[in-house]
């Protein structure tokens, strides 16, 4: 492999999976090299230092995957509100006791390095950020559309919807248990329901 | 010190405190010697291990600090609902940067252990089922009471609202903003509002 762009993102992908399985700091630089097809010379070429590794996981991994599953499904809902709750249920409907024991990738990342390492912190709050932005900006949407109340504030409604998912994948780590995700269902379902216009 | 209850006592709450801020693998048991009047040779006769040292944190410290801060206040409230507001309240109004920046020892030891040690995470389950188990029985007590409205059911009611006090404290670790607690707390009142009885 000798495409550098394609080198760079396969240790940034294999990587990614190491720590989401291990934690950052459970993991070496050895395992993930071992994982991939590059030499621990090369390794070092493209990332000069284990945390130089760690905060492009965030930057280009994390960030990317969080969007993708959280915020651009949205975009198919007239109603953003309702896109929430499916994008939810069709989430819970294929997690496994595996997923549900890995807990949430950025969740993880928060708890073990944000008070380790201030930039660590700096780049995983930017990752809460473009997700509760990302939730705000339909939820905009959904005022403007007359699906939210006017009384709803966007942003502290976006906080809220993402500290519970973040909350319930916390939970979940631990209890392995669906009924928990079921219990998070309903209830962001009921919350949502209060915040809607219903006409 | 020879009182053997007492030294245990010591060295518990001491460690309770180094794993908090540093996570119970950021701390060594020199690290804890360290900070209490025991030697090393007397550390070793109440705990063997540092796994035995950790468990013991969980039954005899966690569990007990969780019940008194979450449960036991609402006690002096005629409508539960009411008092797990005020409670929040309390909790919000005397956060600091530190405080929110150390997390909920709970949640930290979750994310950090549950998937590395599976008798840390019976354990750690054992402390949020105490704390869910005592809001459901305060939530139960509001239902007969006919504060908490007859369709809501007071198991999944009680996992919600110890969900997001976790996804709370999880961002606020990372955001370190008050803000986001304002957020939580303007929230939870729409949500409890939204299943009480309004007579």
């Amino acid at each position: 492999m000798r495409d550098p762009v394609q080198t760079r993102k396969q240790i940034l992908d294999t990587a990614f999976w190491e720590v989401y399985k291990n934690g950052f700091q459970g993991v070496s630089i050895d395992d993930i090299v071992a994982k991939t097809t590059v030499t621990k010379g090369a390794f070092f070429h493209y990332f000069p230092t284990k945390n130089d590794l760690g905060y492009a996981i965030v930057d280009e991994v994390l960030t990317q995957a969080m969007i993708e599953r959280w915020v651009d499904p949205l975009a198919a809902y007239k109603n953003p509100l309702q896109g929430i709750l499916t994008t939810l249920r069709k989430f819970i409907d294929d997690a496994t006791e595996e997923s549900m024991g890995l807990g949430c990738p950025l969740n993880n990342l928060i708890q073990e390095m944000s008070s380790v390492d201030p930039i660590f912190r700096q780049k995983l709050n930017a990752v809460l950020e473009a997700w509760i932005e990302g939730i705000e900006k339909y939820l905009k949407k959904a005022q403007k559309d007359g699906y939210l109340k006017k009384d709803a504030n966007p942003r502290r409604e976006a906080e809220f919807i993402v500290m519970v998912h973040e909350g319930a994948f916390g939970m979940t780590k631990s209890f392995r248990d669906k009924k928990v995700f079921g219990s998070f269902y309903e209830s962001l379902k009921k919350y949502l329901y209060s915040v809607q216009n219903h006409k």
